[in-house]
């Protein structure tokens, strides 16, 4: 009771501040705090939701749809991804959600029984804590290798026990940008399949995937349910159609999944449960949109921008492979002091790792203009320089 | 683990009846089963959507908003709300939410520990079972007045224990159509305080009104917020707006509800764990059609049709005095059995009475066309005479 409201994240707390600065008046900062696309919508989206305003009676177009959402829908979004990863889904694999963290929640609602661990990969996500914990269940942080934040494939073994229900992964990572490999995620999946025949119980995986398209080199993210038959995927377009603030996005069970018609139904049934519910008229808006292509390269030039920028400093950064996010050690050890310091001295705002389940980073999201970016840059000198290098 | 998906609503299931009927090209039928406006949504809807796509960015209109919703529209509505109820609230009492069911989930589950109790009025909104139990609460069931559907206060009274933390009212009430009376709010704030003194706790009570404006014969819905001072005002524009589909309402926490921003906070931190967040589109367009008048005068048409008619024949119902939907008796004791051989022998498809938590009735949603009414009335006639009449 009242649990939930104590604790605000990181990421908010800082958005929230640059918010404050902003309704001041104030430009002289650099806010990288929150992942709210920069690139905007695609213009086909407006015109879209123009189209289908004209088209559908209001009563058709605003009324309610069957809870997973239209048929139509869900036949889009499943031919858009047989055609890409070659897979042979069918509308009866999808459920359209508010949002992939509509989808996260709805799955571990109805996929847990309160008391059991989910595995998260630090540093991860820091609402999947919350989602966890909204289901009495437990979180359990398993670490990334330390250099290129691939999985740790003996860690997740180790960490697995007869209470494990679930292991969340994020490819493309946030916040490191790593794009996990195939071969891990297959090895992953043998993991994950000897322990449910070891203790007699599924154990899912659940992809959460919001930046899947979001990959740079010309690379791909592996097709995860491939990779492992009980994976649930979990998307939005809110990021590659840049609509975070619209709540469309879905969980897609796989007919490979142990029981897929009683898992299914668990997780509509969830989703009603907790009201995840999708609104109408961008149901209709993304079955016209599903195959609009994702600003890869836009967020590309942004990432050359901050990578070389910091890197040729003298910052230590991991390499995004993909999302829009750049992990930068701090330079002293304590993350919170740091990303205070740089606010406070340079009008950098940053979020600290903490709340990510590891000590010593901070995230900047590069989703913002070109013109920040470079700005910046002289900016992280001064506190570079400030420092006098790294202090630990 | 998998319990949410097990049962199906009676108003789904019928719905999902009549929906394949509609597939194979029939029109033979009756469709009673769901409360899906009939009324479109106001032209201004549709026009200020494409205000708001001509007036923003598609940065600003689809990024992420506050997760309690843009301060000017959780501004908006405490206005219309002072201007309507002679009250004091700001934005900072406000959560938009995704519907009301939404903003009753969060509220449960911010609000509620694993184990506590929630008192319904029978009969009630099937769905509040699964919004409690998708929490761990028990659902206790009290009776409202056999006749007038109105509250039972002595058996509300009853039915509190140290276990008691929340009451659900729904007022104008699914199914019935009964508004309860200020002086039996009144009287039921009055237990509710008495009890939380006596049991040093804050019993909350939730007041679910989506059919809040709907109100006929020039009455208007008392201010359930006036009456108990720790109540929870949940709202959306499904039903006064017709946009059931677009998930948009929000939770209402009065300033005098006791430790007031732990509750607000609570909420919000409940609503951002299980992602019952409104589409931002929607947020920018119900801040100007906030004030739009709910089409009363409509349903209080269709009332009339249905609600006549089906007394002219002889059918025990209730006059609905707000909602749309009509409650009658079966004809036999036996609710399910009568609600089939409706649908098989005279394609009317009604909703039984016993997920509502009580039995020999039926629930007719009359938001649907007057030609559909109307036409159905010798449907009616000829069940009745096929029963030649009560038969219990």
């Amino acid at each position: 009771m009242y649990e939930f409201g104590a604790g605000k994240s990181a990421i908010r707390t800082v958005f929230e501040e640059t918010c404050a600065l902003r309704e001041q008046g104030r430009t002289d900062f650099w806010d990288f705090s929150i992942g709210n696309p920069y690139v905007p919508a695609p213009p086909k989206v407006n015109e879209t939701i123009r189209e289908v305003l004209g088209q559908y009676a209001p009563i058709d177009l605003h009324g309610y749809p069957p809870n997973n959402g239209w048929p139509a829908t869900r036949a889009a979004v499943a031919k858009n991804l047989n055609e890409r990863f070659s897979t042979n889904y069918s509308m009866g694999d999808v459920v359209m959600t508010g949002g992939c963290a509509g989808a996260i929640t709805a799955t571990i609602c109805a996929l847990t029984t309160a008391g059991e661990d989910i595995i998260v990969i630090t540093p991860y996500f820091p609402e999947y804590r919350m989602y966890i914990q909204a289901w009495k269940c437990k979180c359990i942080e398993v670490p990334s290798e330390p250099e290129t934040f691939q999985l740790d494939i003996d860690a997740i073994k180790k960490a697995i026990t007869p209470c494990t229900r679930m292991v969340i992964v994020n490819t493309p990572n946030n916040p490191t940008g790593a794009v996990y490999s195939e071969e891990s995620l297959r090895a992953l999946g043998d993991v994950l399949r000897e322990a449910s025949k070891r203790y007699q119980k599924t154990i899912y995986l659940l992809s959460d995937e919001p930046y899947r398209e979001i990959c740079y080199d010309g690379a791909q993210n592996p097709w995860v349910a491939d990779c492992y038959e009980n994976t649930i995927v979990c998307y939005s377009w809110s990021k590659s159609l840049s609509l975070p603030g619209e709540r469309v996005g879905y969980a897609l069970v796989p007919p490979t999944v142990t029981n897929h018609s009683m898992v299914y139904d668990a997780l509509l049934g969830a989703q009603r449960a907790v009201n995840t519910i999708t609104n109408s008229l961008f149901t209709r808006v993304i079955e016209r949109c599903v195959d609009l292509p994702a600003p890869v390269e836009e967020y590309e030039r942004k990432r050359k921008i901050i990578y070389e920028g910091l890197k040729e400093i003298g910052y230590e950064v991991v390499r995004p492979q993909g999302a829009f996010y750049l992990w930068l050690k701090c330079l002293e050890e304590d993350d919170h002091s740091f990303c205070r310091r740089a606010a406070a001295e340079q009008h950098l705002f940053l979020v600290e790792s903490t709340d990510f389940g590891c000590s010593g980073w901070a995230r900047i999201s590069y989703a913002c203009s070109d013109e920040t970016l470079s700005t910046s840059l002289p900016a992280f000198k001064r506190l570079f320089d400030s420092y006098g290098g790294y202090q630990w």
